[in-house]
Formats: C-alpha cells, structure tokens, sequence
C-alpha cells in the first residue's frame, strides 16, 4: 500500500510540473501577455520582454502586461517575416538558450485551434513568446490472442537534443504549419517507426492530453492530439530516421512502474497515463487521486 | 459548414456554461471560501455567508474572504451533526430554495477525493457551501454484427424534481457517504434501468468529467466517474424506479444532433460528448474545437 501511494504521489507530481504555470507560484503573474491585433497568443516572460525592446519597429514596448506586435505588421507574411529577422538576430548573439536548438520547422500561432493563424514562428522561438504548440502521440500497442494488452515504447537516441535516452511513445511529432493532424501521424509513424501509412492509417483519435509548464526559457504551452494505434501482433516497430534507438514491447504492469521514475519523457508519460485510464487499467475505486490525475492531463487556460 | 459551425459553438457554449465558475465575469471573486480545520472544502455565496452569520456557534463569523467551522467543532461527527441541525432549521424557514429538494442522502465532504472525509452534509445543501459532489454516469451502447454502434438513452421522469423531461445517459446517480463507485454503478443500472448486476458489473471505467458552474443558488462543483457499458444487443433497459419514462437506442449521429438542442441534461450532454470523442466519432482533422471540448470536459478548480 505503501508503494501505490508512493506512485500515485509521484504521478501527481509529475502533474504538477507540466501545469505549474497554473500553480499560485508561478511567473504567471510577472509574465507579459502576448498579443498580435488585440488578441492574445501567447506569454512573454520578463527578460524576454525587455530584450524585445531593442526592436521597436517590430514589438511595441510593454504596457498594461501587454506586449503586442506593432500594428503596422497587419498581414500574416508581414509578422511572420519581421519576427523571424529578429529571432534569426537574437540566435546570432547567442542571447537565449533555446534559440540554439533552431529547427527550420514552421509552426502557427494563433489565439486558438480552431483561429485563423495570424503569423508562423519559427519552432525553436514558441516557448520564448508562450505560443501554443500542439503535436500527435501514438500509443502502439498490440492485443494478445488471449486478449491481453501490451505496449510498444520507444527509447529516444542519447543524440536527441531534447530528452535523449528517455522513453517515448512508438511515435509522436509537432505540428507544422499547415499540415493536417492525421497527416502528421502517418508522417512521424513512419520517419520513426517504420510504421507504414497502410497500419498508421488505422490509428483512431481519442481525445487531447493538455498542459502548460514555465521555466527559466519560456513558457510551454502544449495540446497533444492523442491516437490509439493496435499493432498486428507479428508487426515490429524498427527505427527510422534515427530519433530512437530501441523499441520495447511491454506489459502494461511494466509500463505502470515505469511511469512513476524518471525514465520516461514527461509529455509522453502523461499521453500513456491517459491510455491506461482509458483502457481501464487504473481504476476509480482502487487509485485515490484518479480523478486528479484526469484533469492533471487536461488543463488548460 | 455552416450548420458544422453552429454545432461547435453550441457544444462550446454548453461546456462555457457548465465552467461558468472559472470565467472572468464569475461570482468567485465575491465567494467565500469554505474552510474546514484550514483546509478549502468549498465556496459560499455572499447571501448564504449572511445567512450564517446567525449560528456563531457553528460558523465562524467571515473573514479574510472565509467562512469556517468554529475550531471547537473537531471531528467528523461533532462537524456533521452541527451544521445538519442548522440546515434543518434554514429548511423550516424556506430561506432558501435548494434545501426544498431535501434528499435525505448524506455527501462526503473532503478538500480532494482522495482525502478522508472532514464531514457530511446533506446532498441539497452541497451546492450552498460549494462542496465538490462526486457521481457515476453510465454510457450503455451496444454494436452491431457490423460493427455500428447505437446509443442507449433515458428520458427523465418528468415528476423528477431536476432537469424533468430532459435526455439522460442509460444510468446515473451521485455518490453517497461511504458507498463505493463500481457499487453505485451496479445499484444505480439496476434501480434506473432493471439492468442485472452480472450485466453493470462489465462496464469499464474511462475517466471522469470535471465541471464547476455556479448560479443565484449556489456553486456547483462536480466530477462525475464515467464508465462504457457495452450492452448485449437483445437486451433493452427497463423503466426501474420510475426516474426514467422512456428509453431510446439512437444512431450516434442522431445522438450528436440531440447534444446541440437544449434537450439534455447538461452534464450527461458532456459524459456522451466524451464518449464520442473517446470512440472517434468525433476527429480532430474535422472538429475545430476538438481540443476545446476535450479541456472544457476536464476543468477542475
């Protein structure tokens, strides 16, 4: 008993972390909020903010906890144009960390999904303004013929540049700009599982895993779109484009203690968290903070 | 497209409603905190605060934007007899209307669900103190030889003292002091809808559906327990206790359209919404608001 209190304990810490910008101790407060034509799309911590000051004809200076771009930039060619001169400035000098892991991958920003985009950004830069992100997860997991359930994980290459060596969902990515949701999943199956489009195809949506999470870089602003993939029992996920480095196909008790170290990449640990509520692996009248842990993996401003 | 449009805003509209307590326009600023032994068990509206005020005895008088058990009222019987004997006097005076629904059903009252319980309280006046109430719904469905599947839905009674003649899940009930969740499952498939424990006791937990709205009445915060109940396909749900007048086996897309209508229960509204995004009915490449919905189901204080 003991120890299942222990793993809850840490499941729920684990739910903190990824939501402590909810927290009443987070630099919510002294963050600037984001906003392109009077509408917000992100958060800006301060040290964020002051360096921003230094473009005046892109970034209106802070006021009322506001940063905004500058309304001249009215179009979304213009925004995403001039905001990319100044982030491709600002990784030059070398001034902020996760500039350093500059990807070339275009993502949205807008108020929210179902918006418009007002401008792309590079990916690198979204956590610096808090601009939602949001990606695929793919839980792959294979049925018994006597019915019993286990789950491919796959452990990311120790050349990763974010979470090397941890374990992972057979396959997840984020989305770009433009480009569908299903399309994406059938994509990263592939590149990193040598998933082909024929089994991904079959991959059915069940819903979102939610949360926000500030540190010293910037704020993490994340949806994931959830998919539950059932793998053909003969059928191995083998690596692709080298993101991974092993695949393990495991059994869901496994896959419980696993969740409670801190082997696991926190976003894809809470996607398998999901997997195994919705798969009634975890129970109501046996896991105390069950209904804790469901609104942990749903939060959202 | 349009009338799709129309469809989310009004799902949308539904779940703002139902976390109408998080808006910025909400009463919450002007609630009272409901403490008890220091800890949050709830909220109090500014005129229930009022009414308190005349048994010193047992609440403290607010402050600091609390309203507490007096200190000396210690333990879980001692807490629970003392503000039962103050319900029943304001239920004498008619003071206030949620207590004419007097239920005689005893809630737990705990900061969180996984914490003992501090006392009960009798389930009408949960909403007055703003006492999390938790609850059982039931999703019963069955699946055709070729694999469709239909939904089985209760019209309420309409002598039913809440939401009368309004579109229900199969089962439901609340959660009573010291009853288990499978256990009000079981009590409740059999008692609404005559369905034999070796039937109820098949359905699965999926997770819960997490809600906080309040109105003149009080605050209502709630998390109910969901379950998937796959129903053989010769067996039809029977009028039980008489809180039903009628069951429906629906296509999912007729049951999709009844969620847009104001034809349902509001929280059963939410507990189908789930359902039909947890089996991909609703997909994400196609629901603007997929992410929205998925978050507006999970929202906890």
């Amino acid at each position: 008993m003991a120890s299942r209190l222990a793993w809850s304990e840490t499941i729920l810490q684990l739910l903190r972390r990824m939501n402590n910008f909810y927290s009443a101790e987070s630099c919510r407060a002294s963050c600037y909020r984001f906003e392109i034509d009077g509408a917000q799309v992100g958060w800006i911590l301060p040290h964020v903010a002051s360096l921003l000051t230094r473009y005046p004809e892109v970034f209106d200076p802070p006021h009322g906890g506001v940063v905004s771009l500058c309304p001249n930039l009215d179009s979304y060619q213009s925004r995403s144009e001039a905001v990319d001169a100044v982030l491709k400035v600002l990784r030059q000098e070398a001034a902020l960390t996760c500039l350093t892991g500059w990807r070339d991958e275009k993502y949205s920003v807008m108020p929210k999904f179902s918006d418009s985009p007002l401008m792309w950004m590079e990916r690198a830069a979204t956590s610096l303004f808090g601009v939602k992100r949001y990606g695929v997860h793919i839980n792959g997991y294979v049925v018994s013929d006597g019915g019993e359930v286990s789950m491919w994980l796959g452990r990311r290459s120790h050349t990763k540049q974010t979470y090397p060596g941890l374990l992972d969902n057979v396959a997840a990515g984020g989305l770009a700009a433009h480009v569908g949701i299903k399309q994406t999943l059938v994509k990263e199956c592939l590149e990193e599982a040598c998933i082909p489009a024929a089994i991904a195809e079959k991959a059915h949506p069940v819903g979102t895993v939610s949360y926000t999470y500030s540190n010293e870089e910037g704020v993490f602003a994340e949806s994931q779109f959830v998919f539950d993939l059932e793998l053909p029992l003969e059928f191995k996920p083998r690596i692709g484009d080298g993101e991974v480095q092993e695949f393990y196909l495991l059994s869901i008790d496994k896959v419980k203690g696993l969740l409670a170290n801190d082997d696991f990449k926190p976003n894809s640990a809470m996607v398998v968290l999901d997997f195994l509520i919705r798969h009634s692996f975890i129970e109501p009248d046996t896991e105390p903070c069950y209904q804790e842990f469901v609104t942990g993996l749903h939060q959202s401003l």
